[in-house]
């Protein structure tokens, strides 16, 4: 560890214990995701592969986990202010879920040109819905206006120890589930499922490796690992919407310090294996959860006769247009 | 219990003991899939829901159960003659899976006109494909024909007491994963699977009520209980493909003995239900397993409140072409 990973080290406030806590916090409201195995995709990968399926989980995807410890590490003096967070996608729902669960008011800023279902979705939860322009400074300006205006607490989507934590429990499962993994692969955007992944899994098995999948038309973590300082994402270009976030500067003192490899995928690979995935599993997974998957079809990352886990992000995709259909 | 259904149950070869048989036989080679739940189906459905999830077994259905206990049951020397079965189906597959698990020859009959994808999967497996007119006639000659050229033994894809056993070991783990089921529903075809669960079931659990679910366009089942005789299926009109057989004598029986009512279903529920499956237990279900929920938001069958096991029974479908698209 050299002396900027050092440093960075000293940032992390969030351990094994952490957690573990966050896991006896949340497990009344989550689901225990099943693992899955698949001997044709082991083929594939040329590796044993260990799917937690957390397409599975509440809201159909980990997200629920990490806005759930957020939400419920509130003591309730907080908690009667509420929350906002921003989001189009499954961090929304993630909070607008874990909110009502605690039975307190959410606010989810979204972009106007949001797609209706994901609207409905969030006040489907409950939450209050509140536009903005389509630009990451509307959206922060907007949420910066919902908590100066209701008192409402920010649960950010990924640079957040209590939701870095609470994504960590994903992994934890995983190695209980699971013994004797080589490695673990997780799809990385923002980073907090990455993070608490790595933390997770190297506090519980030091040797473990512990790799980020990114697609190569959003390959912040990639660069900024490289670079050894946070590179931010410009004009992403993936199917995979939910990796097009940058790293935050917790997320990416994490990675830094805890993280071996980061491997990039084309396109053409995330469709390949979103749908080998929907084949052969007959999982619904959206394109992000695939891109791990692409990643080892594209042999980006040394894990060959290894046993390694993966974890399947989500399955929130629109039915009515899939992307390998013309 | 009328003179009638005496005289079935003396037929009825197999016992609950047989099923734990069985399922100590396949135990080694099958998956133990997982049980899953979503409170919004319960909302659809006004009754709290356990999805067995046989989409998830070897070659995507449940008929990995049956054609495996079917297989591991011959002894050496019957076993050296190979297997022949006629399915364009699932239990084409799972014997050709079956086979080669056991490293023993397999002949599969399939109409001249069946899916490229599907004469594809049989082979890849390891079995030899011979094809015949798209014709009940036709394929029951086939088959005889190959077992007097080859010496195989037929393994029939429901009316044999093996295969029927081998699929009770669903309902009988269903049962060891879930406690206080009142009901247990499952799709029925040619039986084979209801049959199995209700003698599972039953065994386990005396009061339980099973049910079938069928579509109003292949009601066989429903009009040969209502008959008091096999009633055999002629023109079957359904999307759900896995459903359009008859009944055969032995499954006849069981279903004459011990399943409470049989539910049909409109082919608009069938899609309805298909899709609401994949939208909220993020699962890819083929037609044929959305039959029980289709017929439950029909409220065809009396489970109110009640807490229900529903055996999704497979999970193999054209991705290319949804049956909600145009």
């Amino acid at each position: 560890m050299g002396a900027t990973d050092a440093a960075a080290a000293r940032e992390i406030a969030v351990d094994l214990a952490a957690i573990r806590a966050a896991h006896a916090r949340i497990r009344p409201h989550i689901h225990r995701t099943p693992v899955l195995t698949s001997r044709s995709l082991d083929a594939a990968a040329e590796a044993t592969l260990f799917f937690k399926c957390e397409n599975l989980q509440k809201v159909g995807a980990f997200k629920a986990r990490g806005a759930c410890n957020a939400v419920f590490s509130l003591d309730d003096a907080e908690s009667r202010r509420g929350v906002v967070t921003h989001s189009s996608g499954n961090h929304g729902a993630a909070v607008a879920w874990a909110a009502a669960r605690r039975g307190i008011p959410a606010w989810v800023v979204m972009p106007e040109n949001s797609a209706a279902v994901k609207k409905a979705a969030v006040r489907g939860l409950g939450a209050t819905v509140r536009f903005c322009a389509p630009t990451l400074e509307a959206r922060d300006t907007t949420c910066v206006a919902v908590q100066a205006e209701t008192g409402a607490l920010l649960v950010h989507p990924y640079d957040d120890w209590r939701v870095i934590a609470g994504q960590g429990t994903a992994a934890l499962e995983l190695l209980e589930q699971i013994s004797d993994l080589d490695a673990i692969i997780t799809p990385v955007g923002g980073g907090g499922l990455l993070s608490g992944t790595a933390i997770a899994a190297r506090g519980v098995s030091p040797s473990i490796r512990v790799y980020g999948a990114e697609p190569a038309g959003a390959d912040d973590a990639w660069r900024s690992l490289q670079r050894g300082q946070l590179v931010p994402q410009t004009d992403p270009r993936t199917i995979a919407d939910g990796l097009r976030s940058s790293l935050g500067v917790k997320t990416f003192a994490v990675l830094s310090t805890l993280v071996d490899a980061i491997g990039t995928t084309s396109e053409d690979a995330i469709v390949q294996a979103m749908r080998l995935t929907w084949d052969k599993l007959k999982l619904i997974i959206e394109p992000s959860s695939a891109v791990p998957l692409a990643a080892l079809l594209e042999r980006k990352l040394p894990v060959a006769g290894l046993r390694v886990g993966i974890v399947i992000s989500g399955g929130n995709v629109d039915l009515d247009r899939l992307p390998w259909q013309p």
